[in-house]
């Protein structure tokens, strides 16, 4: 799909100095009858500018460079065509030509082109009508289904589809919750993560948490604010040259700041951000490459995300991580912080034991109305710093409140 | 999902004379985090009412029978774990034990148990909902995609998911369309072929063919007539004894016979069906098996459709018939007969070579403003013959009428 701009099944593209060419199988006459009629490999070979051989004229090429296939049944499917073992997902297996190929293809992918950029502006624009349809459709007593329903039916409508399994929950502390049985009630905030993939592939990533009642109570507000102060923090360090390990940890340190303001936390904010206390309450990355894929190029391990010579740190706060690069323009970034209340981490005391005195629970306690608040947003790393291409969709509490008031109405 | 109930990835039920045991990856700790809290071996074995073990006492047994797996992901997980070799959807290059058991379990899974029949009548529900809403997002000048969509999001705000990829297309012709971004014409027909899957996998089938002004022109509504009528006759045959090849033939046999009294046919009815003349306008079987899948048990190849000692016909009208076995009470079939105008058929002189005097091109001509009708019930055979479980969708074209009326009011 990234160098041939389209979605062929079974189609191999082989390049061999200046002899490239697609290899596909040519239309069976039933293809019409059940699916259309499907363009002739002429037809392809003008749409696509290449040269378009049909792929029993593939000859073998045991030493050619190989992609590590995304899955299984394309490892079959590359395993028999070049007569060697290949292996799905291998990322972090490959050597020789293969690691060559991955490492030059990596280098292409990381900076995205005008072409790249307009299909993830389409992606964050249909995004950002499915997550006004959120907002309309969110109401106390409804499922949460129907909202991701109603999210959904924007980007199917549009002609696209969802870049990965829509995440829609009064559970936001659960981070990637797959399910959406649960109604909403008045006072939970909901929690929508949500994006569109173009049909050329490119994806949208978006979280907004709003409240169901369309309004925030002030403990909420008070801990979406930290979250929102968190993330412009890192949105300030995005920029040509900067490291985004460095941008996920001005995120971190402004919400333990923030918690320590709120009585939280207890401490030093620089001290207690040292010592991991962040993570307990913002246990993931502040975000991810983003592209083809929602976690782009992660098919490959942490090759694409992290910079030859970097590997994940091991601490809590860091080693979920999935980029540690140099940001450069053409990069796109998703910038996620979030703040959970995660059972398993806040009520085990293993965990919890280096912070006991730090967590302040009638404090902490007094937020009962707040379990998971993630806002997240795709960003362009341009020359002169970043934009954000989802810049549309509220996030400001008082836009979310107002969105929230104009659907209704 | 068949014997369990549920849908556990990487879980292994060995059934052993008595000991009966399903194996399953005990949650990791993260899971929690992650996915939220998920049961333990324990709670899972107090919900199925099964003795629940940790995968890692799955001990090899190299002899068991194996059901094959559905793809290439599960074969390679069922080869590392019996240490064989384990092939993908190979139903019909099955032997031995393996054989043996797939024939046991069609024998099972062919006649439907009260709480499957319930399942399946859920299903038929929500379908029936989700094509009540695609009437009601029909009117000219918006995209098929905005239809599949109204339908979907009927099925994602139910807690279903799409039992197959919904053909929602003014392409009816087309048997399975796979794009919808077609604009909806003045004088269109929408064929749209959507079902919801339950959460326990029970699927529903349904299509639908509307015209998208509301009302059907008289030539629509003369070939949609025939088409019913051959549904009918289908319907009429489906009861416990019957041959499914014989209920198939019943359908074309009448659509051949209605083709005939509208002119589009010349000749003796009889005659020109068994001289294939209807596969010309229908190119594919009056149903299939639908259950825990949407083609049930295709996976195996044709030992499920396919009663010991039948094998498919070579006739193009017989040939791609899914099932031909003798019907008994609790199997579910689809019942879908069609008519299309296939270029590639209509318009190849070697296809219509022997029916050139037969079919009276300027009478077909007539029925321009038909591409493609299919009408497609689920139906439950019975003691006493069958019942269809998708009765409450409208069919004939006054009722078709009227609910299109009653949503755009």
């Amino acid at each position: 799909m990234y160098f041939v701009g389209a979605n062929l099944e079974g189609a191999v593209l082989v390049v061999d100095g200046k002899d490239t060419a697609l290899y596909v199988e040519p239309p069976h006459p039933d293809d019409a009858i059940w699916f259309g009629e499907k363009p002739t490999l002429d037809e392809l070979a003008s749409d696509l500018g290449l040269d378009v051989r049909p792929l029993e004229r593939f000859a073998t090429t045991e030493s050619a460079a190989l992609l590590p296939p995304q899955d299984a049944e394309s490892a079959f499917f590359l395993a028999d065509l070049l007569g060697r073992d290949v292996e799905a997902g291998g990322g972090d297996g490959l050597a020789g030509p293969d690691l060559a190929l991955a490492d030059a293809v990596i280098e292409l992918r990381l900076q995205h082109d005008a072409a790249a950029i307009e299909q993830l502006e389409l992606a964050a624009k249909v995004t950002a009508e499915a997550h006004a349809a959120g907002f309309a459709a969110t109401r106390p007593g409804v499922r949460e289904a129907l909202v991701r329903a109603a999210m959904e039916a924007v980007i199917v409508r549009n002609g696209m589809t969802t870049a990965y399994g829509s995440i829609v929950t009064v559970h936001g502390e659960i981070l990637h919750a797959t399910t959406h049985h649960r109604e909403l009630g008045q006072t939970d905030l909901l929690l929508a993560d949500v994006g569109a993939e173009t049909p050329e592939g490119w994806a949208g990533d978006v979280t907004r948490t709003w409240p169901v009642s369309g309004r925030f109570s002030t403990t909420q507000r008070e801990l979406y604010e930290v979250v929102l102060s968190s993330q412009r923090a890192a949105l300030a360090g995005v920029r040509p040259g900067a490291r985004f390990l460095d941008v996920h940890r001005a995120a971190g340190r402004e919400l333990v700041r923030g918690l320590v303001e709120l009585g939280v936390l207890r401490g030093d904010p620089a001290e207690l951000y040292e010592s991991g206390a962040g993570a307990l309450f913002f246990p993931h990355g502040i975000g991810h490459l983003l592209g083809l894929d929602v976690h782009d190029m992660e098919d490959l391990g942490d090759r694409a995300g992290y910079a030859p010579g970097r590997t994940r740190a091991t601490s809590a706060g860091d080693r979920l991580l999935r980029l540690d690069r140099d940001l450069s323009p053409g990069m796109c970034v998703t910038i996620e912080p979030g703040f959970y209340k995660i059972p398993t981490l806040l009520d085990d005391p293993d965990t919890v034991a280096e912070w006991s005195g730090a967590i302040h629970r009638p404090t902490l306690d007094r937020f009962s109305d707040v379990r998971g608040i993630r806002i997240e947003d795709d960003v362009l790393v341009t020359e002169d710093g970043s934009r954000v291409l989802t810049r549309a969709i509220p996030k400001y509490p008082d836009d979310v409140e107002a969105a929230m008031r104009a659907s209704v109405s």
